[in-house]
């Protein structure tokens, strides 16, 4: 059994990979940390969790020490030190929070503000999205685990993006997310009457995930990307759809795009690219690591309409990070994670 | 007092008519009528009405013969026969239908499917989105009340479209609306279970709001405009934001835009132009004729991203069809609609 | 015009207070107060008020100061001092916390744990239930509103308890309320993901509105009232269901009953009494003033089951405090609150 | 691996099976039907399944055919034909449907009014409820999988009742489910905007299930019970909460409840003994087959409130019909539902 300790547990994503972790058969949780919770059970933060998991939160160091590999869902800025402290003990590192995630400092800089702390680790690190880069992730230590909209986005534009079948110029990522993404804190705006009922835009062209959608598309395209992303925030537990708008080549046809998706991820188990006439929902993959993909043609004005739908906290968090782990322990990739999402 | 009749009262939007007519100073509802409810009392579809307004479903001629003013809210096709009705028995014709509100009996053909039963009839409608065409409407007796869709994009796209300062090539309208924009009959995608804690496009770039979206911004700009519409479900009962996006001409700055738009609405009392820095939110419109406008600056792809938020079933709707009653009656625009939206 | 001041207008019950106030045609909002957002305006809180309700916070002294009549909206142990205020400058006061609610100090001490500051005041408190105590309350210059769940249950059994036709041992009011009912601070358990989806009792058997609830039955009765309060938390946002359940006494039928309830609230505009067959459902009069209550026997075990919904922050705050103010002020009572519930 | 088969499988308690034992580590979905999607892939009924399990709807013979044991999840009526079919072919049956849950005729035509048509096939059948009747429940091959206000009620009440704390007259269960109990298909009242932000009573001390809550609490007891049963109708998917109410005996304090309580569930994996002072929330069980307790005293009254909650699809359907699968299977009864409840 592959000991994973989790630091920062008693978040939403933390306490997520507390249950994903659980019911692994090859994983078990090691040990939980938690600033805030220190000695306190998760269970008693999550009642959900009572007499199933009352392990006890302790210090980071402690989770350190316990596990083979250690997931670290913190506020950014927090990660570096772990990691390092990780690597020196011989310990997998997978962060789910920003740190490592942009490849330039400038950017980082630019978007969070922070410097990298030592910048041999971030040449280790490397950005786990299995479906784009899973032989980077491969046999690696330290893992740049992506973010929400930053899993969504991509998957819903690469297969266009990397054959050169739309225009780089333009693309218009409107995203939604449910109120999970927003983390556990209570704040004013996700106070349930405030938010129950309401739908609006935030962060709009300003959100830090922008750089993070970018640079997964420049990869992929060999070109920079510079993109449009507007965040929303729907009345919803869980989930983000992304639907994007990219304008189609002249010469390419609809349908060499969807041969081109069809062929991109054909062997990704965690990608069900669906069936014309089909919109992905974000009701059909909650609680999985499914990405659901639909993609639309705007005929009149010859644009790509591709909307992905994931759980924000799963193959946009806790999933994903699991997934990431299988990978670099040479496990299956589904292990653990080869569930049917619920019908309701 | 207006003698205001309902045909097709018994439907969302009939039955919002009533309710707000109830609270107008200057109308009355003088009969309703509902063909699945005949006989029956409205309050005994909509039980929130009960003792309050138990009036009988009636037959449209009887709503014709008793009323100053007709409201129809029918299903596309019905409308052409009753305002000839209307017409010649000299009563106002108010349509919340799509019989009337294309200009282009081809374009009618193309999205509903039918013909234009009488063209004289349609050659004296007129386009009832008092914002943009209210000279138009005064004094007229046959009026084609916008859809929801059709309202709150081009409230959001007008001042820049109109005055020139974006390209009108490659508008997107990105929009999102409650459930009661699908209607009272239930059917298995707005069963609750199945809707709840969901999100999903759905008629993707072929809505039939399209072309009314583009005939409105065309008539503003002056040129055909032709742009990419999607829609989306949200759960919630009530309430449309549209996140629009268009290219920012070369040569304009966003403050110009903000003051184009200050201008464009400083007299519209049903406009509200919001600061920068906040984001239109369906959430404080709710019960209102309001429409919240926010516009945002993509500085890196140099684009327009407007925000507007109305309540789709009042100024998507009901409202709108009133405050269309009002200009034609000669009233103040807001009489019956001067409400502060609930604060939750 | 009644010059209208509201102390504690930022939070829930004061914000709803502005809007209904800013409807009724004999009062206007002559100032507003708030300890939290002083000098704030009150739509930089609710943005659902911009443009239409801006007016700014200014301290208590200054409403009192400009009003004829005076509305607190605060925590429990601060109206008396407010309302000794209000009697010096000859301003009638409208109280919405608790302090003035108790006629016992005993009971007030022991749910609250604070004493009556001026017992003089306290003698002329007037408990403003209309329906029970309107004589009552005509004239008078300090009102205690009720509490919501206090509004509602007494509304559901006081035909039955004030005609001696239920056992008064073993009464059970089952109440489950909107989470607005909670108040505008966010707090862990009202945060969206932690509530939506969920539901639970709390405060079971111990919530202060017992007392309050027994304080009315008792004076309807004319005997000590001991009864079981259980309140519940909903996942919406406005409305209360108080269930209630009393043994039928021997020899009364149920037709007895349904009489007695047709006769009590004849006259109450108010109170909606249900027709047999239907249930109240907080979904029917949410926004209004309205108290719906449908009457159910269970013949088996031949106890009365009495259900009664209204909106928690209008007949269960504002709403009542207004037909309270109309009444003290010589109003036709329902002025400013006659308007049909929203069917959605 | 066990062969389980469906018949009705795209209702909702049966795709939830189908969800469930398709991460049962030793059983396997051998054939599903549907009367009204014969013919159709159950992910075409359910676009979450999509990929994972397509399986094609046959009929019940087929599915008979080729199961060890077989799930009925039909409306009340069809199973008992059903059943002789498993039995003659030596197939073991779980009736998620009312045909087999009352022993007594007499009740049976009286709530359901249909006749047993085959006595012999009844006398075999045993009823469901691991917790109560685990034993008689080893080794039989007919199955009445309990509904899920009679699990969840029983469940609340059951220590203090097989006791004598409590006194079997005036037992209330005020109970509230999401809206999934309701079935699949659409109808007016769970339309999304009617029931969205409502809440009511329903079939108030009529609904079919009283007689089966009082028929498992009569065999605990050994005393016929007759008790008050209302349910409401709740704006969530899932879940169910029983708030029951029983007058204690005099003589037997709270702590001797408590006690037996603890007792009688201390070996019970799936019932959650919460802690005094929390309080069981449907929140805190969602997709589990877990019931949460808590236990409450109304010390002014001498009332026992004991409040339980359950996922009416799981531990109220499909889950408690995998329990009792591997019962009956000698399997480890939390084999395949031993999952922890998400935390949100």
């Amino acid at each position: 059994m592959i000991k994973a300790g989790i630091v920062g547990a008693t978040g939403y994503a933390g306490c997520e990979l507390v249950r994903l972790i659980n019911s692994h058969p090859e994983a078990e949780v090691s040990a939980i940390s938690s600033v805030s919770f220190e000695g306190k059970k998760i269970s008693e933060v999550y009642p959900s969790y009572i007499y199933l998991n009352d392990m006890i939160c302790e210090n980071a160091d402690e989770v350190v020490r316990k596990s083979d590999v250690v997931f670290a869902a913190l506020p950014h800025g927090l990660s570096q030190e772990l990691a390092a402290k990780c690597k020196n003990n011989g310990v997998k590192f997978i962060d789910l929070g920003a740190d490592f995630r942009l490849d330039s400092e400038d950017e980082y800089k630019e978007w969070y503000g922070g410097e990298f702390l030592d910048k041999a680790l971030h040449e280790e690190a490397v950005y786990g999205l299995p479906e784009f880069f899973r032989e980077d992730i491969k046999g690696k230590s330290i893992i740049a685990n992506p973010g929400c909209y930053t899993t969504c986005s991509p998957l819903a534009l690469a297969p266009a993006v990397k054959n050169g079948l739309v225009e780089l110029k333009g693309i218009i990522c409107n995203c939604a997310s449910g109120v999970t993404g927003a983390g556990r804190k209570p704040v004013q705006g996700n106070h349930y009457p405030e938010l129950n009922e309401g739908f609006h835009a935030y962060k709009v062209a300003s959100h830090r995930h922008t750089p993070e959608i970018e640079q997964t598309l420049s990869k992929l395209s060999g070109e920079k990307v510079t993109l449009t992303f507007v965040p929303h925030l729907l009345p919803v537990n869980r989930g983000i759809l992304a639907t994007c708008y990219a304008d189609i080549k002249e010469g390419v046809s609809f349908s060499d795009i969807r041969k081109a998706y069809e062929e991109f991820y054909k062997d990704e188990y965690f990608v069900r690219l669906l069936p014309d006439g089909m919109c992905a929902d974000i009701h059909n993959i909650k609680y999985s690591n499914f990405c659901d993909i639909s993609l639309h043609h705007d005929k009149r004005a010859n644009k790509l309409i591709a909307c992905s739908a994931i759980d924000n906290m799963v193959k946009g968090a806790a999933g994903q990070a699991i997934q990431n782990m299988n990978i670099i322990f040479g496990l299956d990739e589904k292990t653990g994670l080869d569930i049917i999402p619920p019908a309701f």
